[in-house]
C-alpha cells in the first residue's frame, strides 16, 4: 500500500485497490476481503469522526508536523527476512493525542526500550537515563509496555519533559489496560500515537510493525535489559538497519534479563555498550556537542613514570629525606640518571627537594 | 639487555656489559652501578644456590621447557608508549617452583584477572570461569593479588586443576603476604614463577612489566572487574597489541568495579564481551572446537511467522474452533490466502485442525 500511496497519492491508490487494479495479490485478495464488511471511505469517515471526539488528530506525509525521519523506512532491507515490503515500508499516517506538534516532538529524541520483565537494576538505569535525557530537552521514545518502556515514560514525566508513547493498538484503547493511567498523563503532557486507527486491537505481530517506528523516529534508541531473543532485540535490528546509534546497557552476567543485551554486544559490532546518560548523548549528540568523560584513576601520574623513574620514586623512603647518591645506590641506577630524572619527578610533583636531599611530595601521603 | 643476548647469547652479553661496551647509555650506566656493588658472576651464583635450597630452578629459552608463546613479546608494539624496548621484550629466564614443565603448562592456558577490590560479583564470576577451565583442562594464570586473581587460583586448585602464579617478586617471598597459604598449595600443585630472581621485591613498576608475561604466555586473557585505569587494564592493552583474545565480562553500570571493563569494551571494538566459560572457551578454543550456543527464547517458532500467518494465528479464538470462513472474515484477509497460511501454521504444530473448522494446538495452552 505504502509503495502505491507513493507512486499514485492516496485517493488513486485507493481507487485502484477498490478496483482490483493492483499488480500484488495478497493486496488485492485482502483488499476484497476488506471492502466485503464495510464500504472504505465510509469507514474512514467513521473513523475520522471517532477520533475527533477523542480529541486526536491524524497526520500524513504532507502535514508540516510529519516526522521526516520515519522516511528513511522507504528504503530500509533487513538481512534475511522475507518480509521486507509487509512490515518495515514507513506509516502511511499517524493517530495523534496530544499538544505537541509530532515532527518537532521527534526531532530531538531518544528511545529507550526493553523487557517487560524488568529487574530492579534495569528500573534503576533506565530511570537514570531517561530522566535524565528529559532533563537535557531530549523527547524520551517508548511503547507502552509494563517494566522499561512504562519506567523511561514514568522518569521523563517526573523530570516534567517530553515524552512519547508510539503504541501498537488505537489511541483510545491503550494497552495494557494496567498503564491506563500513565497513558492519560502522557497525552496530556506529551503524545501517544499509533499507525493503526482508533479502535484497532493490540495485535501481536503490530508490536513488531510499531518497533521500526521507534527505530526510525528517534536518534537513537537505548535497550537497557532483553532476555534472549525478546522483541526489543529486534528493534535494535531495525535500529542497526537503519544505521541508527544502538546502544546497550550491559548488566550482571547472572542476570536473565542482560542475556539479550550481551548476546547483542557480542554478534553486532555497531551496537555500542553505554554505562550512562553521558554515554548516551555522546551517541546521539551532534558531533563535539557531548563528549563522554574518559573515567580516570587517581594514580595517573605515576602510571605515567618510564622504569626508571619509577624504580626511583619507589627507592626514596616513605619517610624522611634521601641523598640522590644513596638513591643511586639503592635503585642500582647511575648518579646521572637519577639526577636527571629527580628533576622531572620534582616537576610532577611526586617528589621534593628538602635541603640536600629529596623527600616524597607531603601530598602524596 | 634481551636484544643483546639475542644477538650475542648470554655469556658474550654480560662480558660486553661488564666492559660497558654496548651502546645504549642508560643500560651502560645501570650495569656500572649495580657492579660496584657486587661482582655479577658471583651474584649468579649466589642466587642459583639460594633458588636450589627453596626447591626453585631457572628455565632459560634454550631449555625444553621454556614458554614459546612469550617470544611473540620480541614485536610487540605498544601505541603511544615510550616505553616500548624498556618493559615489554621478553623475559631473559624465569625462576619456576612447581613439578610441571613450565612450556607444556602454559601451552592450554587461560589468564584471569582482575581488580583487588573486587565485588561478591567479581569473585563469583571469576569462580564460575576459572572452575570451568580447569575442569576442561586448560591452565588458569593470574597474578598474585587479592581479589580476582586469587580467586582464579582458588577456583583452579577446588577443581583440581592447574593453575599457575605469575609474580613481581623472587618465588621465595609471594606477594601479598595474606595470600601466603595459597602460594604454598599452588607451589605443590602448580606452579609459581617470575622473571626477578629469588628475593627480589615486590616494587609497583614490576607489576606492570609482569603483566606483559600474563599476556603473552596464554591463549587469552579474562578481565572480570576493574576500576578506571587500573593495572588490569594495560595488561589487556597488552593482549590485544598481542592480537589474544581480549576478553571481558560486563557488569552493573552502578557498580564502580566494572567501570573500567565497560570503558575497555567501549574504547577497543576488538575486545570481546563474554558472559560466562562458554564464551571464553569459544574464543580460546581451536575453530570448531567449542561453539557457544545462542540464547533461544520459548517462542521462534511465532517469531518467525510472516505478517498475515501471524494475523491468522491472533484471529484464532482461544478456546473452541473456528472455521476457515470466519477466520478469513476475523482476520480480513482472503478465504484462499488463509486456506494456505493455515497448512503451513498446521505444519509447525501450531495449530490443528478439527472437524470442519481448526483450533489452537492443545500443548500451547
Amino acid at each position: 500500500m505504502w509503495s502505491l500511496v507513493e507512486e499514485d497519492g492516496a485517493e488513486t491508490a485507493l481507487a485502484r485497490v477498490l478496483r482490483g487494479d493492483v499488480p500484488d495479490k495478497a493486496l488485492r485478495a485482502a483488499a476484497i476481503a476488506k471492502a466485503a464488511n464495510l464500504d472504505p471511505r465510509r469507514l474512514a469517515e467513521l473513523t475520522l469522526r471517532r477520533a475527533e471526539r477523542l480529541g486526536a488528530r491524524i497526520v500524513v506525509p504532507s502535514d508540516d508536523e510529519w516526522p521526516d525521519r520515519v522516511g528513511a523506512l522507504a528504503t530500509l532491507t533487513l538481512e534475511g527476512s522475507q518480509r521486507i515490503n509487509h512490515d518495515v515500508r514507513p506509516p502511511l499516517c499517524f493517530w495523534v493525542r496530544g499538544d505537541w506538534p509530532l515532527g518537532e516532538t521527534l526531532e530531538r529524541s531518544v528511545a529507550v526500550v526493553g523487557a517487560r520483565a524488568a529487574s530492579s537494576y534495569g528500573i534503576h538505569a533506565t530511570t537514570e537515563i531517561a530522566y535524565g535525557l528529559a532533563e537535557q530537552n531530549w523527547t524520551v521514545v517508548s511503547g507502552g509496555a509494563f517494566g522499561i518502556d512504562a519506567a523511561a515514560h514514568r522518569a521523563a514525566l517526573a523530570a516534567g519533559g517530553r515524552t512519547v508513547a508510539v503504541l501498537a493498538c488505537g489511541v483510545d484503547r491503550p494497552y495494557p489496560m494496567g498503564n491506563t493511567a500513565m497513558f492519560e498523563q502522557i497525552a496530556e503532557t506529551g503524545l501517544l500515537i499509533s499507525e493503526w486507527p482508533p479502535g484497532s486491537e493490540p495485535y501481536k505481530h503490530r508490536f513488531l510493525i510499531r518497533n521500526r517506528v521507534i527505530a526510525a523516529a528517534t536518534a537513537g534508541t537505548v535497550l537497557v535489559e532483553a532476555a534472549a531473543r525478546s522483541g526489543a532485540i529486534q528493534t535494535m535490528g531495525r535500529v542497526l538497519a537503519l544505521g541508527r546509534p544502538a546502544m546497550v546497557v550491559p548488566g550482571p552476567i547472572t542476570s536473565a534479563m542482560s542475556v539479550g543485551c550481551h548476546e547483542l554486544l557480542r554478534s553486532r559490532p555497531d551496537a555500542t555498550l553505554v554505562t550512562g546518560l553521558a554515554d548516551v548523548l555522546e551517541a546521539v549528540g551532534r558531533v563535539g556537542e557531548y563528549q563522554a568523560a574518559v573515567p580516570r584513576g587517581p594514580e595517573h601520574r605515576r602510571d605515567t613514570l618510564d622504569e626508571e623513574s619509577a624504580l626511583i620514586l619507589e627507592s626514596v623512603p616513605r619517610r624522611g629525606v634521601i641523598t640522590p647518591e644513596d638513591l643511586a645506590a639503592r635503585a642500582g641506577l647511575s648518579l646521572r640518571l637519577v639526577l636527571r630524572r629527580l628533576s622531572l619527578l620534582e616537576l610532577t610533583g611526586l617528589i621534593e627537594r628538602r635541603g640536600t636531599g629529596v623527600a616524597l611530595a607531603r601530598r602524596r601521603r
